[in-house]
């Protein structure tokens, strides 16, 4: 897995704000993502880039530099293009939803390296930057307003990628920090004793004792008490009836 | 589905930089929402907030300022808390995945306000605001560096829930099947409600009090009670109080 995520680039052409370089390499990083290539960045190294990566700081020491698309891409097998949906109505290149191109760029990644490419802040990708990528995508969002600054649409696509990475891992069992839980055998006996009590303190008379019970039992389920907290429960049915029976 | 969107609230508490309650503002509105609600917010309003917004001055104007989450959540039938993965261990409250939270606060919207909540940029959200909250939710991240900036974790989630509502679209039938939830304050009624029960019932006593009620909220909150269910609590409150009454 870890060798897939590392083959997937994520390339930064034109960038205006340096800033803006350090926050990509920080949302690469929360989503395992590592090679970053910049394409003629406006300013960089900067500091701006270094404060905004944070922990991500070996991401952007290991950031190529380019002249030209071209050679940020040579050695790629796929390379898709973020666009605004508007920007790419003109092309006949395929559009794929954000999960659609994390799920391709992942695939392919098990066998050479691939590219997602962001162009500049406010312009985007150039008609000709567009042309040199396989498929376009974009980033559903609110029609009225998609104007998602590039750190955002970087952060959602590497989740998308990340989230596509998990999918084809081998979940490893969390079993260990369950809470330990009562067995069955004990929990028929505290909904024994809770019938008891309704009863004892009369809420359980001109109701349908059945249907409160398997209601109880219901909600109790859901929740799925801990031991501990039966124990609990427990105890408050016995103060309960204790309090009743004060009337005798 | 416009209205559905509208019910989702996005809370920040003690938000330190301003800069990222602007942050919020727009990534809320690329994803087509609009109520923001701030906790006792470090400065607010703030010129930082104003530019990070961009073009959801809108979102910002018409965010609501409280002193505290009780009533920031008072009208909502559904809270999810937002945590590091590593936080919630200690708390039995089921974990979400960034998608199934989104799929929850949609279907819910479709009746009443749900709130999507995170804490303050550093420490997140203490263990009382966890407690508060039906749900706790994590995004998938790189486990060697799942920092992400609350910006990011916010854009992400928005993004979540703009892509269930277009999934949505016209199926609200779904919805029809879920049961009706109790708003928040009704809940809280009941745990008033059921304290005093038990310090009626004498259980509350000798124990620590605030230690019993955090215990029962965990588990109730894990079984979250149907608005009948919790009528039917009620109604064994009364009952028990009644039986204790008796003895003067």
């Amino acid at each position: 897995m870890v060798t897939m995520l590392q083959n997937i680039r994520i390339i930064l052409i034109n960038t205006f704000h340096p800033g803006n370089i350090g926050s990509a390499a920080r949302a690469m990083k929360t989503m395992g993502l590592s090679d970053l290539c910049l394409v003629t960045p406006q300013r960089f190294p900067a500091a701006d880039a270094n404060s905004m990566a944070a922990g991500a700081l070996d991401v952007l020491e290991n950031a190529r530099v380019f002249n030209d698309l071209d050679d940020a891409i040579a050695d790629c097998s796929l390379v898709i293009g973020t666009s605004a949906r508007s920007r790419s109505h003109s092309f006949s290149r395929p559009m794929l939803e954000a999960e659609q191109s994390a799920d391709k760029l992942l695939t392919e990644s098990s066998r050479n390296p691939v590219a997602l490419v962001f162009g500049q802040e406010t312009m985007g990708l150039t008609n000709s930057e567009l042309e040199k990528c396989h498929f376009h995508t974009t980033i559903d969002a609110n029609p009225d307003y998609p104007v998602l600054n590039v750190a955002s649409a970087i952060q959602i696509l590497c989740y998308e990628i990340f989230k596509a990475s998990t999918k084809v891992e081998v979940t490893l069992n969390d079993s260990d920090d369950e809470p330990e839980y009562p067995l069955n055998k004990d929990l028929d006996r505290f909904y024994q004793h809770l019938e008891k009590t309704l009863t004892d303190i009369d809420f359980i008379i001109q109701q349908h004792p059945g249907l409160v019970m398997t209601r109880l039992r219901r909600l109790f389920n859901r929740a799925r008490p801990e031991a501990k907290e039966l124990n609990m429960l427990r105890g408050i049915l016995n103060a309960a009836q204790k309090s009743a029976a004060k009337n005798g």
